[in-house]
């Protein structure tokens, strides 16, 4: 794996060498570990001009993390309790390798910090790395796809064995803890966002979450659950019907955000507009008179952090590239009824290697429990 | 609860003031709740020249909360999709109410949304409310008291009932997740920060993440764990030993850790310096000869963050107030061998009126399960 990291810290030094930096400092925790395969609470990646250190505060030596940092990159560890930010210790050090400026996240450093860190390297020009380690992960190598293969993989079988229960008088909150000990039964980090469960008039509503509500005969129950395996993050969301016959308008409604979710996935292909995606998928609903309360996106990047770019949606610039794992999920909610929401993780592939790939496989037939 | 939240606005009010502000803007999860109620993902407080608002952003009408903002604050939901950072929005405002000056919060705001503000409204000058908000957090009311309170009754009720239960063979992470099930049966909106249980080597870890270790016979097993209740967050720590009857070694250790928390527990009065009451857990430590390994910190204090101030640190500045409610957490943990860690959270009350309250009450005594 060491290597796989060293590439990344190349192409990144390349980006800011090309912007006239010698030198960055990664901050953003999802960041550091995709460069360093480790972020220790509060730790921070410097690419130095002569050597790139991962520099962790001292109390970073009470919670040792799951992960080992690449050993091809020297760790400083701050001595004892108050040694400091990291990111000041890490601009001390780029000023002493003769560095003359220093690219940051200002979409991650606080005014503050980055005030402390001018302070200590006056000397230092400090330049705006921007986005460019988020943009370096947007596209997945096949070591990433597996871990979120495997997570999509544990999410589906914790939502299998669900299904099998008996859901009935039970509340959103417990189906919400079982769904997420079965997550940790089956190999789970943990859960990759707060599970979400949602029955009757609460099915559907986005990030809704879990109450006392029990599930009751002729609801809605709708599901938004995700795996984290070795640190990289899945989603499925499904709706189910509670009982024995879903009601006609349960249907409709169900085959509607179907509809608009295949819509979705068939245009998933490398090139297509990121505004496309979001149009296949949101026409549908909005031609059948959905056009109010209709979230945000449609469907976003998945990897080290559950909402990355790119995002599905009408303003969002940009392609799809191959091997970017996105969701779609749209969905309807009609305030007081419920509503219904499908959600995939999939995989961008070219139509020669089978188009996209599924990688939550729990079925969306409108199953009735 | 209004005038709760509107008497905070005023404090706050008046401290810009006298700074030379007339405007603030807060957007700290923790402290824009403090203030308003409530924070929808990614709301700012605007406290205005002329009106206070509540600033949130157009995806938060996708995702309510449980709590409602107070009912004497205008909300500002800004429109559609894209409707931008409500940050940048309530600058805006600011502007438009006359205000010459903004007092943000630099230790939270990134340098690029620092500099969006900046732009939007370029004659306001930005000037540094810095910890103001966190300040006023620090002494508790009755009614936060008594959330806190609840909170610990919750999470005494789970760690009772997980003792009762077979615990050999069972894994870190079972455990921990069966602990985080029982907070939310009693009553929690969720765990206070993700429960820790340490088993054999692992047990007294400070904040040690689960693993698939099993319980076994001889084991030390340590458990760190904590309810939110209406927003705020206790916590508790134990230590117990596997079997029959503790050995030797386990005893002495349990009796030392004990007698260094009981030490800082006794120190718990209005007007101690924080350091002292750090320096009377850790001398007792010290002076057994435990100087390497110990954490940075004895304690904290606890509230809408698990984390606040202040801190029970040797570095510490300041003395406790009345109603400042803290943990006092010292531990030990020897490599390869465990460690014991003993946790409560109390509030800092004067000797009239009996001295710290222990909220959290389970027992202390070394209990062999």
């Amino acid at each position: 794996m060491s290597e796989v990291y060293a590439a990344r810290r190349t192409r990144l030094r390349e980006y800011c060498n090309a912007g006239g930096s010698a030198a960055a400092l990664v901050s953003r925790p999802a960041n550091v570990r995709y460069l360093a395969g480790a972020a220790p609470l509060g730790a921070v990646l410097l690419l130095g001009r002569t050597e790139d250190l991962l520099v962790c505060p001292g109390s970073s030596a009470d919670r040792p993390t799951q992960e080992r940092p690449d050993e091809a990159l020297r760790v400083q560890t701050l001595p004892g309790a108050d040694g400091g930010d990291p990111a000041v210790a890490a601009a001390r050090l780029a000023a002493g390798q003769g560095a003359d400026s220093l690219a940051v996240e200002e979409h991650h450093l606080t005014v503050a910090r980055h005030r402390a860190l001018g302070s200590v390297a006056p000397r230092l020009r400090l330049a705006n790395l921007g986005g460019a380690v988020e943009q370096l992960r947007v596209v997945k190598d096949e070591e990433e796809i597996s871990c979120l293969r495997i997570g999509a993989e544990i999410a589906d079988q914790a939502l299998g064995e669900l299904l099998e229960s008996i859901l009935v008088g039970r509340t959103e909150r417990h189906l919400a803890l079982e769904l997420e000990r079965r997550l940790v039964d089956h190999g789970a980090d943990g859960p990759a966002f707060p599970t979400s469960v949602g029955t009757g008039p609460n099915a559907g509503r986005p990030g809704h979450r879990p109450t006392d509500r029990r599930v009751e005969e002729g609801d809605f129950l709708s599901v938004c659950l995700g795996a984290t395996y070795r640190g990289y993050r899945c989603e499925i969301g499904r709706t189910f019907v509670i009982g024995t016959a879903p009601a006609d308008w349960q249907i409709e409604l169900y085959d509607l955000v179907f509809a608009a979710q295949r819509a979705g996935r068939e245009s998933l292909v490398p090139g297509a507009a990121c505004r496309d995606v979001d149009r296949a998928a949101r026409q549908v609903l909005d031609s059948a008179g959905y056009t109010e309360g209709l979230t945000v996106l449609t469907g976003h990047g998945v990897g080290l952090e559950i909402d990355e770019d790119p995002q599905l949606s009408p303003a969002a610039m940009g392609k799809l590239d191959a091997c970017v794992p996105v969701t779609v999920e749209p969905g309807v909610h009609l305030p007081g009824r419920g509503g219904v929401r499908i959600d995939d993780t999939l995989v961008v592939r070219p139509e020669a290697d089978g188009g996209p790939e599924l990688l939550t496989i729990t079925t969306k037939e409108l199953l009735a429990l």
